[in-house]
């Protein structure tokens, strides 16, 4: 599939939809409104008090009681829930939609959510993957920020069945609010986001669990170092949860790996040699030096 | 042993020398001038350059050509150098120390330096071991800051020989600058750097090798996460060769500590055991939440 990748003008959409807005939504909806991504935008909330403070919002026009009237003659949703929740509430609304209506999501994986929400699909809607790869530890509307996607990887996951002219709206949406997209099929984004998000996750996590079980006053003693290797692990328990299980085959390939490398480390320290070590610290300052 | 921990007024060091200044040696020398804890710093640096650039710097009295000029007559003597410079640096210096003069240096290990530096001690100068925990990836006296230790945990480390009144001296002498201090012995200390600093290097490294080991742009999709955990990865090879050298057994037995721990996550996926995954993913957030 090729895709024009050009940034350019191209035309706002009519009515966008954001339904369970976060962290995330909130941007997606500032965003929009800095950057006229669309003329009006309707957003739905699971909670009441959520849906009150929403209406006070610059950057939202409708507030709706239920996902079918916010996401009905909308050209564009986006589902901002939780990754369990991203398939049942697309199932609730489709047939809400209109004809021709996009549907897109930012959950953080994407191969079952794709591959079900694709399921029993008709001609008439579409349904493409999302993942912008931004956000921070914080979870809640109020931590959103307009320029959160700048400059900002976002993974666009097309099946081989996705219609191209859906795959550019959404390539031409993330567009709009800054970020550099990417092509990958659902398959491949969960092997890659193993690597590069679920671990490092699992990997922060244990660390704190680890130096968690020695005396109290370690935790005064923590560097910046430790505090950056580690802050990704202060994430919501319940949303990496569901992270989680919607990706283990892949995130148990990827720690198996990784487990067989920190073996490898282990067994060069206890046999003196450092030329091993030395190399593996090498190769780690080359790419994280690259990576900034 | 029980130390004076107050802030509060105390004697200015006549005469402070830092040897092979560094980030760590410039911005203790930039932190005594601004607070004032010595009336006057002399420099030894190894490369004829940096003792060039050291001319101009205004937190700079006296540049010398060797450690012994620079040591001669100084109160306090701080040995910036890599950890496996450090004792030979202070057995170079030892017989040019006036009586009374106390050593300390800001080594990432303790143990062997430590134990190194107080064979043979006369009893006219006192060696206190110091690990300021501050300082960054980069390297070199251009990173220096007069903040740097400014809230930063110091760790002094006396033997069971050492004077009280040296360790006093000493304690003075980093909380002049901001820092928090803490008493450990050179063995605790190792135990601790190595689960709360050496083995989060090691950590970081591995995932930065197994990430680089993948297709080239998945590093165009990395999260400021994934950043934030490799950070120190970026750290300087040759400098962390001596620190894992030099502390060897201590980061083994945190190393296989960590690796049970992740065989621990292994088998609870292949389980899908996910209560004990939200368990760990619940430690690690309430750990993390408190070191902030």
């Amino acid at each position: 599939m090729e895709f024009d990748t050009e940034n350019g003008p191209y035309q706002p959409f009519e009515k966008l939809c954001l339904l369970a807005p976060g962290l995330l939504g909130a941007s997606v909806a500032m965003a929009c409104k800095q950057n006229r991504t669309a003329k009006s935008i309707s957003i739905w909330s699971r909670r009441a008090s959520s849906r009150a403070k929403l209406v006070d919002q610059p950057w939202c026009d409708e507030v709706c009681e239920t996902p079918e009237q916010a996401a009905a003659d909308a050209d564009l949703t986006v589902i901002c829930a939780p990754v369990d929740f991203i398939v049942p509430l697309y199932n609730l609304i489709k047939s809400s939609l209109k004809p021709g209506a996009i549907v897109t999501d930012t959950g953080s994986t994407k191969s079952l959510i794709c591959r079900q929400a694709n399921v029993d699909n008709n001609d008439s809607v579409y349904f493409v993957g999302s993942h912008p790869m931004a956000g921070s530890e914080k979870s809640g509307m109020e931590f959103g920020e307009a320029d959160l996607f700048l400059n900002r990887p976002c993974i666009i996951t097309p099946t081989e069945d996705t219609e191209d002219a859906a795959v550019r709206k959404v390539i031409q949406f993330w567009k709009s609010m800054g970020a550099v997209t990417f092509i990958k099929s659902p398959e491949e984004h969960d092997e890659i986001v193993a690597h590069i998000s679920h671990l490092p996750h699992l990997i922060a996590s244990s660390l704190c669990n680890l130096i968690d079980r020695n005396p109290d006053d370690w935790k005064l003693l923590a560097s910046s170092g430790l505090k950056d290797t580690t802050r990704i692990a202060s994430g919501d328990p319940s949303l990496w949860k569901a992270i989680i299980e919607s990706n283990r085959e892949e995130i148990l390939r990827a720690l198996s790996e990784y487990q067989d490398d920190l073996q490898r480390i282990h067994s060069a320290l206890t046999n003196g040699n450092m030329v091993q070590v030395v190399s593996i610290l090498e190769k780690g300052k080359q790419f994280r030096d690259r990576l900034s």
